[in-house]
């Protein structure tokens, strides 16, 4: 921001300090609220509504054992998200958050569920150790497919989540080449390698990333080590932030994909709330590349989304705070005493 | 926690373990669960539903000019929040939590509205930097009125919250008598001293330290230094641990009351949830005595009860993972794949 507060800025300071508290006393919450109206545009920025789309996809890589669970994992977690099992379910329901399923990718012969979004680009991707994860074509088509969805949401703020075993490796791998990091950087245990596995995962990934130079821009990070639902949640933060939803962005594979939407869309960052920071340990340095400092630390490292569910409230009542808390004036409460800075 | 975990420990453990998640990856919510569990002493905790209870009252202190807000404001907060207008009342209402109002000791005559609990054991405290706040027969009065309170609350977890121009000032008191600190070591800026405030309120309170020895035990505190709902709310949450609710603690007062709850009642401690971490410079040695480490840590020093409610959604959320989230075994999801440990 500029030294010279514009009219907007200036106004939206004041509605929040003239609220019935002590000045700053509500800490980040104030800082959300004027990030909410600056998303917005407005000093009563709306947040009632709330989705969660879950992108699910394969990867060619995770058949070389970057992963501690099998492929077949993937599949199955669908079926959990459908039938409302999932770990990303439960926190959606208790927090009134609708989820949405999409197939972005997923290997193996096309689910039948009627709640399932198709916009399977591919079944898996290739094993982006070896070869590009996808073609150009491919990769458009995910970024496409993921702009519409998140155009088209019809919620307030969007929490944009993911499944696909192995897509720690494919985040580090994308984060190292958009970041200039070595990938050795960005890489952790994802689902709970033990020390071999990690060393492994590691030096797989370390061969992955000299197939390219150090530095990559998105489209071709994305192209080169995939994620289809990566892609496509990249897509999707784009639409979203198009639309000016508040877009509430989870760990270490949404950070990867946050990434991606800044280079390819820089103002959709504006948009951008930073859920919660992971355990995973390439995490803190997305959080750095995106100069980000995430709303919750509870050490968590799920993934679907989760991290970005449980910031949810937080934002809600930072949007209430500025919409519907009284004024020292509406309510007839005394300021600081005389002669005493507040 | 004995070396040998009991049958219930194991099943708990188990119990989180076969969720369809990698090991450990809800972080702070599984840890969250199982205390729930705990609390309850079920495997299937429930949290469905949450109060707040907001005790107000007024400190003598307050006229020697320890606050950077003139005591009237007391006042004309319970009227705000009974008008619905405060920060606690809007973070309560979109987090639908229900709230209460307390007159503890506010000073003045009598509050007539028809939704104020009136439990006023005088119109305010006496000046604390020269004589004891309170007799003997009024903190136990505001104990007893504190502990009915917490036992007939109607719901699953129960957020305390407070309001009293000056109540830092006491609660700093209260927790270097209850944790042998200098008063020094627990002061800070409250609503918003400026530096020379921040002095003088410094130098009032270790006269006021001064007084009495070094050690107090927890009624001797109150009774010395007051605050009717600091005394109230302490008794609160001994009244709603005895009941097996779950009690979410605020910040820095809150955390002064639990002090001297747990001095009082030790086994209450096993109910606390520690909501957030207060910006209030004394809140640190506080949940250092405490061996608390909050969920929240956004820079709030508000009060109210405000750091508990935004704390709410994630017990909500943990206890919500414990009962109704699928099993690997539910679900037909693999495991970590073989030879690899989780």
């Amino acid at each position: 921001m500029s030294a010279y507060p514009t009219a907007f800025e200036t106004a939206l300071q004041a509605a929040i300090d003239g609220k019935t508290k002590p000045l700053g006393a509500l800490g980040r919450i104030e800082t959300l609220a004027a990030r909410l109206a600056r998303i917005q545009g407005t000093l009563k920025p709306r947040a009632k509504t709330c989705s969660l789309t879950i992108f699910a996809g394969d990867h060619g890589m995770a058949q070389a054992g970057v992963s501690a669970f099998p492929q077949d994992v993937t599949r199955q977690m669908v079926a959990n998200f459908l039938t409302g099992g999932a770990a990303a379910n439960i926190f959606a329901k208790t927090l009134d958050i609708s989820v949405s399923v999409v197939d972005a990718g997923v290997a193996g012969a096309p689910i039948r569920h009627p709640a399932l979004i198709d916009r399977k680009v591919a079944p898996g991707t290739a094993n982006a150790i070896e070869e590009p994860a996808m073609t150009d074509a491919e990769c458009r088509k995910a970024l496409e497919f993921g702009l519409e969805i998140g155009r088209t949401a019809q919620t307030d703020a969007v929490c944009f989540g993911e499944m696909g075993i192995g897509n720690t490796s494919s985040a580090s791998l994308i984060a190292a080449k958009l970041t200039d990091l070595p990938v050795g950087a960005l890489v952790g245990a994802g689902t709970g390698l033990d020390n071999d596995g990690l060393l492994r995962k590691r030096a797989l990934l370390e061969k992955a990333a000299s197939r390219t130079p150090s530095h990559l821009d998105a489209d071709t990070a994305l192209r080169e080590y995939g994620g289809y639902e990566i892609a496509m949640m990249a897509g999707a933060m784009i639409g979203a932030a198009e639309e000016k939803r508040i877009v509430i962005v989870d760990g270490f594979i949404a950070g990867a994909a946050a990434l991606c939407a800044c280079a390819i869309a820089p103002d959709c960052e504006a948009s951008f709330i930073y859920g919660h920071r992971s355990a995973e340990a390439g995490h803190a340095r997305v959080l750095e590349a995106l100069n980000a400092s995430p709303l919750l630390d509870l050490d968590m490292r799920l993934g679907e989304g989760t991290g970005a569910l449980l910031a949810w409230p937080l934002v809600k009542a930072a949007a209430a705070m500025l919409c519907d808390m009284a004024s020292f004036e509406s309510a007839g409460v005394s300021g600081p005493a005389a002669g005493v800075s507040p």
